[in-house]
């Protein structure tokens, strides 16, 4: 049972979201922005570090609702996110993603933990200013979306394949306007 | 120094605001939402759970930059925020307040923290679903802001006094449309 009365046919942010439209409207922007606009990160990337943080914070709903959405955008299958987020140093990702992983990483536990030479060596790898703000912001929002969503103690489906079978309608839907009871 | 090229003349966030309008567009009308429309907490009470939280996450410029708006609402001095941040329950806040701080501080930790004895007690104390609702919320998003300040590793004026002497004009110009160099 959520802490609140929200509509109970809505998993996870959905809820809330139903529940005061006034935030959902940015809280949607800062989502289509940081994870669907132009960019030199792929949108599977900018995911996939989504995915990553909401693994660190512990989040059922956010770590599978992108986790799908990256594995359609990377195509690649369960065991590969799953692997990602247990040891993503021993996956086949750019040394680059790595770096900006670690970036995400040293986010998600507060912001004083980001170094000086995690940056240097994401800047060696190729990474731009502002792919590594992003990264950072990208990190800093999912602080932000895991405890919105965990914090009103929201349900989710447990069943993981749902969130897979979602995730092209997801990718395709985007963050803004879309309908929140499809 | 920032760990990328900020505008070395916009302190705290409003370097990476500057730096990355697209962003700083949906964060700035969720601020706005959040801690300055229309809504039965007030505007002092609301920030002063975002200073709250700033202070929890260690974050200098958010707590002192927040911590000056809610010292002009609140129409109280330094000593009193810096008292609220060390023992919001010695302090002559309401009842539900305090028990939105306690919501507040268990959001800071990790959403799973927030208990169902908690909103429990806030509600016997009066809060509606929707004060719970934009307390967990403020408190989700100053977890990103502050990480967003730190991440990036940007300054901020360390004599406290500048940020009380501009929190009424912080407060009047709100979060949206505001000059970002004035």
């Amino acid at each position: 049972m959520p802490h609140i009365t929200l509509d109970a046919q809505l998993p996870g942010i959905r809820g809330p979201m139903a529940f005061r439209p006034e935030t959902a409207k940015p809280l949607n922007e800062l989502a289509e922005v940081l994870l669907r606009s132009e960019n030199s990160l792929s949108r599977g990337d900018r995911e996939l570090i989504a995915t990553y943080v909401s693994s660190l914070n512990d989040c059922f709903f956010c770590q599978n609702a992108h986790g799908g959405i990256a594995q359609h955008y990377l195509q690649c299958d369960m065991a590969f996110i799953d692997n990602v987020k247990k040891d993503y140093e021993a996956m086949p990702l750019s040394g680059k993603l790595k770096s900006l992983l670690a970036i995400a990483s040293s986010v998600q536990k507060g912001g004083k933990n980001v170094t000086p030479q995690q940056v240097e060596k994401a800047r060696s790898l190729g990474a731009t200013d502002r792919e590594i703000h992003d990264t950072v912001l990208i990190a800093a929002a999912f602080c932000m979306f895991n405890r919105y969503v965990d914090g009103l103690d929201t349900w989710a489906p447990q069943d993981r394949e749902i969130y897979v079978k979602r995730g092209p309608q997801r990718a395709a839907d985007g963050y803004v306007n879309f309908d929140l009871y499809k």
